[in-house]
């Protein structure tokens, strides 16, 4: 997701938005340099989610491994499911173990938040970690809603699974990619904004 | 660069140190979830530098292209080098067209903000543009340092040329890798900081 203090935050909180302010600027010749401070929230855009953010004594997202956050994955065609994401919906794509998997669908192709959005079910969830994946990527904002206790985000973080929130995959088609998701540093932290791309493999 | 409140900054400018604060937390019980908001420079840590950074009509950090900023890329044995790093220091290492080069110098062994890091001259940054490579990165905060008018960044930038700061290099042994260098893309902005990997190629 591009990020800009106008873009799509979590439930439209205004006190989510990104802001810029510069710091630095060039004169009036346009000699020097421009620098800019930048203040976000560690769930803006595409990030990635740490053990941390549900659980006290979790891990950091500057402690996730980067074998999991880098390498082979899949992107699965969901856009047919109108809201929660279940398991019914996840068998027929044969996940294996050791995958990471994009959950395409239909939020890919709005713009803007969108409080209906599909999200993964505590059961799909409890499905994928059963299976063993090592990761999970939605293209909204948040991997789940409406479900009290936040149970998907428990059992995938629970067992080390990386979730990846905030994908835009609209013009991506589903499909087999060389996944490289990389979040910013950020120590002891929640979690982290992060640059994500998919690179073809040939 | 490992990002928190106490890492090094440019010059210890203490204005350029990043802030974080918890917006959300645990109840009592360990409920809840956790949300923090971090305040940071575009040049914290290791990042990626935009035209923008040095031209006020450049391209900003989220224009650069995908494709110089993901793939082959060889890391350079400079660790000989006491101060600036010139073209006669480069010449021996048979830099070719469109490569990404990674400058690993004694900067790698020391923590810490140093004034007196190793850094690129502006002759050298003349003979890697001369030679066309895509991208350059070092292991110092600054590519350049005491250069009037900044020649070394005019140089590469003006070029459409990647810069890449604030590399850590001292476990990396010299040579080939495949890069992912990947700045948050924040829209407009004159650098970005990044989340950079090299993957061991067999």
């Amino acid at each position: 997701m591009p990020i800009h203090p106008g873009m799509p935050v979590y439930r439209n909180r205004e006190e989510k938005r990104p802001a810029f302010a510069v710091t630095r600027d060039f004169d009036a010749q346009g000699a020097g340099v421009r620098e800019t401070r930048v203040s976000l929230d560690t769930h803006t855009g595409t990030h990635v989610d740490a053990p941390l953010h549900l659980f006290p004594d979790g891990t950091g997202v500057d402690r996730l491994p980067l074998e999991a956050l880098v390498g082979p994955c899949r992107v699965l065609d969901l856009t047919g499911v109108p809201g929660g994401i279940r398991a019914a919906d996840l068998a027929p794509h044969g996940v294996r173990a050791g995958e990471f998997v994009l959950l395409k669908t239909r939020n890919s192709l709005r713009e803007g938040f969108d409080p209906s959005f599909v999200y993964l079910t505590a059961g799909a969830a409890a499905f994928l970690a059963g299976r063993g994946v090592r990761g999970v990527g939605i293209d909204a904002l948040g991997i789940e809603r409406d479900q009290p206790g936040h149970p998907t985000h428990r059992t995938l973080l629970g067992r080390g699974i990386v979730v990846l929130e905030g994908l835009r995959l609209g013009t991506v088609p589903p499909g087999e990619y060389w996944l490289a998701a990389l979040p910013l540093r950020l120590i002891g932290l929640d979690a982290a904004p992060a640059r994500v791309v998919l690179v073809e493999m040939r």
